[in-house]
């Protein structure tokens, strides 16, 4: 349950489920006793909670920033709500996962499926070069892989869920791939490759919290954002692989180009057809979920105003869906 | 032979082929004999020709603005490039096509095969209305049928062609099924809908010469724009089929809205998700022709200056592609 | 009385006037009697009222959105105003109007003296094709001419009352009737014929509420917008009526362009002489009513911000007003 | 006749007419003998001419920059066109003006009357403090009149000619009048002033040649502008009048804000109602006359392409016009 | 004490300070006894006060907007913060300055010291005609001197306080010379003449209140803006002093030129070397005045979001600083 | 003598100078003599020569794109000039600094002493990481300071030549160390190094001839651009050298923004207070070079027409100067 519908339910309803604990700390009580003070969070809420009965044990378990499994009862203080804490448990990752996806903070697709998708695009590939540097950024540098995996794709609006960044690319990926099947002059390994690195720099731009959850930019993401990044993580990884030079010139380029113009971030508009596509169809899949998010918000048949698109967006009645 | 490689052969050159009589006028020479003088034209070059020997039926057969099969000797008449014409004969609607095609003046695909894929689609709609709509315009209206087959999609830069709309159509079309296909939330026939009559204003605002091919802009064309024309025609359309208020309200959006900004021509942003997608799609198949013709000019691993796209296009070397 | 004095009276004042029934419903009392339950409304406040004694003559009266002569006493319940109905009665036109123009709600000159001073300038056009076009739709539309005479010229800002498109259309026309005066080679049935229709399509963009206030925009408004929806408005009774193409094209030409750039919201920049001088007399009637609006809100010799204008607005001390 | 035309004729034409002497010299032939050396203007073309037989007297009439009457054969030096002078005269104001109209150098209205309507306008003032320094200005400053009255409007497109900064002066001043009437809420003698005086910095600003016609801007023209030029004339007007402060922020505000926005030229909008419909009806009158003069250009039922106005021209056809 | 620290005080804290009193009357209390009635600010807060045992001596001491030396007692009236006062007397001068100093509202240099930098960078002056009209301004006119030396640079954002514009001015002028230390092509004189002209309008322009401190636009301010005042006050000076056309021309352009582009209120963008460099200079100087500002609301190695320069300001950690 | 120069004189002039073989081929003449075909060049022309005694030696000297020490005679060929080589010889360093200067392709100020100066400042660094960073670039990497110390610093308007860069580079890094002497806040030490590093990447975006004149972009200079090449520099450089992260991250951030907003280049605005003065200093060098560059194209009192400012340019009357 979401902390902020349990809020609204009366004193004494029972809370059970795998929570933040956002702040901690030991203290005593007026009678001698020792208990803990925290605050336990899911992203949407913070609730302050209260553990009297706190064990030493538990004591080490709670830690500010762990992600645990959580039993109590909702009190009143003052008017405002908080929780005693009858019981903490450490879960499992699946466990967390599950979670996550019940409180909509998560990629709707499942992330290990998707990873493996674009490990089997990897394999597809053609071009040795290509295929090296791909192989070495998104299996062989497990520590980004780990990162890359559960990263969020944006920091609000669109993909700014735990996997976002994984699901993101992959459609841009696919429909890359859809997309210069029917075109002979594409080249089709140049463009997954450019589809599958172009946002990687956002692994080191967004900042996470405990959940993997979006929470704003790195010092490093804001004086310098993830177009930058992420050429210097491709630049790092073709000198460790020995890659051709131009073909380095050609994927920092479609990084560098991919905003489209210099106002949107991109210095070096698009100059390789590749490019072109990929500023296309990145931009596609940012405003396709989007638009589904903002038309989520509209009664069939009427308007929803979307701050992020700047304009009222119309969901059709239903006979049309 | 286009007309431009004919001129630089020396005098006594032959030229068989055809070409479009470009001016036509009956004259008496100074010994009292009737001749033809006339412009032969291949939409290239235009280069005057004298028809001597010109028969009473063959007065008949030159009128301007006609297309002929043409059987000429290069001459020269004060130093510039003149034709003697030996003799004309109507060709057949297939061999015009052919020369067209010779000429570089014609789509690169069958625009027989093209229209079949294009009804095709509309065969597969499942929603009554829209197929309904769509067979008026693409299958019922005979005269308009005629004519956008054969429609360039421009004036110049991409497209620009006989057959062209066609082709940048059916581009369209065939990327919306795709990438519908991997969004459930997108309406497919609505989407397939809009993507096919985006641009059916395009017959009423680009003026076409003898061949077909683009020669500037109708009257109403510079006054209207082929997106009003287009709203208007479906407007039309669907008042003679009778399709409920709110499909009518969706498709004319649709259209308004493909340019996704007023200073790009649309008054109205896109506000209905097939309306984004739409934008994006007409754009990147218009940006992928215009790149390809660009690009083409270019050496491997060189540049290529394009005025259109007001940028430099960079070819990458022949082993990437 | 606007409902928002009434409020600020003692206990037991009484209120009799004009007023709208924004919501009603017949519900039964504790003591078993029937009762209406309705709120009463006039544009600027909604105030809840009760009819203890409602009579069942009175049920059918009272019917929601109905505009009624109410008389009623104050009274409060649990702190907030709350309105004793005594009777309730159903106006005349004329007095409904006499009630909007003393709660501000109308333009400042007659409706029906405005609405004769229009028919009076289309007597006055010597084109047939254009007179023809004007009567059809100014006189011969019934329900059109029903509408356009009490509509609002916009949702908020400039002429925002009932009558407003009206007088706005009139200030346009009258202008362009002086202005044409002096310059021999503008076409002043065009140049009218284009100032009395360049706005028709707000009938169909704005929303009205029982009063005929403007409460938004209608569905087609905001997927459409007023300048398209008067160009088709405008196609439909060309072609009922018979026009030359030309004059069509002129027309609608004028429509399409008179907001003057694509920026704001005109495609095509006007290309006709008589399309260029109604672009400025329009914004020129436009300017002036909401200057004179916000200059209102200023003392003599002060300044007031106005957010619309985007700048701050000076009005000059008395002695030189 | 225009001296681009007099040149196509055969040699041995004769010209009589008035023209600019753009450069002399008196130069001693190789026979020993006195002759004048110069060339011979009327704005469209300079021609080379020779006086052989030059007497003393014309000597000093020939002075380089005078405007004369000019009677010459035309000849052929090098094949080029020279004009061999016969005999010069010194012609009347009125003479001058004459040819001026007829080479199309001159307003279409007569700059006398013209200016009396404008002195008549100043009549109608009821303010005395405004009244006094449209006095001062446009009838005690000797100086400033005569060249006002002649001085043109613009160094190209509209009103470039003699005496069009007075016509465009009364085109604005008159309008303003006419609008006026209908808004009891505008100071007619603030919006008449403000229209009298608004481009009195053009006098300044714009460089004339000897028969008054625009050749370019003046050294204070392109460093300040007639903006702020206008401005410095109306402070130091104001100052031997003695005009009450408020007024002179006014007057001097509608100057500086006449252009509407900061990227065209005025660093503060409008603040004041009549500063606000000042920006239109100039904007009206200077597009009015380029639209009429690209008008010309095309024919009917055609467009023009306007360089100035960025777009193309429309030409209704005849029978609309 | 900053009143707006004060009033978090118990009850019964004692004040001593040099404040204003922002608002005084007479009044006579229910027993019949005399007694004052005011504010004091010190333009963070108004806090009301009362002085019982007022003498008739300080009644003539208390006049509105005067600023005093304040000695009183905190008290509460209804819950709200009042001060009782114990006594008022007249500070010098140099008092007020060290309290505005210890209240933050002055420049950080000594302005006298300030003053006679710029004196003495005068008198280094060579061109005698600029040397003249420098000492004019700065020197000769003592009105205008007196409130230059404490007028704000700014209504807010940098050198918004007292003696501001004098300390803008003077780093403007001291980078002025640097810079052209390097360039000989410079001219220094003028360079240094236009670096101490460019923003004398600002003591025209800016309102301020009985401290000094600016609290908005003067009328003529908001009408004609600090560019065209500090103009017209060059072109007095110029007048009366007699200095040549050119430089006149050179030291008004150079200010009107100085925003550097028509959107930044510069109609004329820098024609002249000095304007040129003078534009930048100018900036630099306001640019770092603001980020220093911006720069002290981050922690080190942290960001603030700078809404005045729309975007974050990162502060480098304290090793680097 | 520049050729441009040359070519101008009769038949028989002669040549003796340094200048750029373009073109070099060995030839066999009619008579079977072997003789040089080859063009000479100045950067301003390339002149055809033949070589017709050429002796075996000096084929191996007549390389293509070799500067050598050349004397000639000037000839006609068809018309058009041609040089009779007469004697080749490999000139020191020294001459071809000496030619090039004489020809006006190399800085104003002594390349070695510029270098020095340079390298003065670096030992003035008292932050040790920034000390080595700097010694690793302008030092340490032999064949950097090779291609630095002669580089242009742009292809055309500003800085253009030889050294240019150097020179470019100096004027900002002096500008700043005088800026941040009066202000304490600013670090001196950043300031300087991201004021060396700012435009390194130049080094390889430019690419140059055989006398080192820039003759357009590389292939990475047009895709990749010098911001972006700088940084990549200064990364590598950092992590040979081994500087902490967060100055790593200063010096990118400060390269990063220098150009000052996303539409001139820069995808990060300057967050940090030496980034902000870094891009007003450099835009300061530039402009004034190219302002003094116009400047000398005009004559005393009067206007010159710059492209690259896209304004005109005053020279102020010699007295001022």
């Amino acid at each position: 349950m979401k902390l902020g519908e349990l809020v609204k339910n009366p004193k004494g309803a029972r809370l059970a489920g795998i929570y933040r604990i956002s702040r901690f700390e030991v203290k005593t009580a007026k009678n001698g006793k020792t208990y803990g003070d925290c605050f336990i969070s899911d992203h949407s809420l913070d609730v302050p909670a209260k553990y009297w009965d706190i064990s030493n044990e538990s004591v080490i378990t709670l830690q500010e920033n762990f992600v645990l499994r959580i039993e109590a009862t909702l009190d009143h203080f003052k008017e405002a709500p908080q929780l005693i804490i009858d019981n903490v448990s450490i879960p499992s990752r699946q466990e967390i996962d599950e979670a996550l996806k019940q409180l909509g903070m998560m990629a709707s697709q499942d992330i290990e499926q998707l990873y493996e998708a674009l490990t089997a695009m990897i394999a597809g590939v053609e071009c040795k070069s290509l295929k090296q540097i791909l192989d070495y950024i998104f299996v062989g540098d497990k520590l980004f892989v780990e990162k890359f995996k559960r990263h969020p794709g944006a920091v609000k609006n669109h993909h700014a869920c735990i996997g976002g960044l994984l699901q993101h690319t992959l459609e841009v990926a696919a429909s890359a791939q859809d997309y210069c099947a029917r075109y002979a002059r594409v080249n089709k390994d140049i463009l997954l490759a450019v589809a599958l690195v172009h946002d990687i720099g956002k692994v080191r731009e967004i900042e996470v919290d405990a959940f993997g959850m979006p929470v704003g930019f790195t010092k490093e993401g804001k004086l310098l954002r993830h177009i930058y990044l992420g050429m210097e993580m491709v630049e790092q990884a073709c000198r460790q692989v020995g890659v051709e030079e131009e073909l380095r010139l050609i994927l920092k380029h479609c990084i560098y180009s991919h905003h489209g113009q210099a106002e949107w971030g991109s210095p070096v508009e698009p100059m390789i057809l590749e490019a072109e596509i990929l500023h296309y169809l990145d931009n596609l899949s940012a405003k396709t979920e989007q638009f589904i998010r903002e038309e989520d918000k509209a009664l069939p048949g009427g308007f929803n105003r979307s701050y992020t698109l700047r304009r009222d967006i119309y969901r059709p009645s239903e006979e049309w869906t």
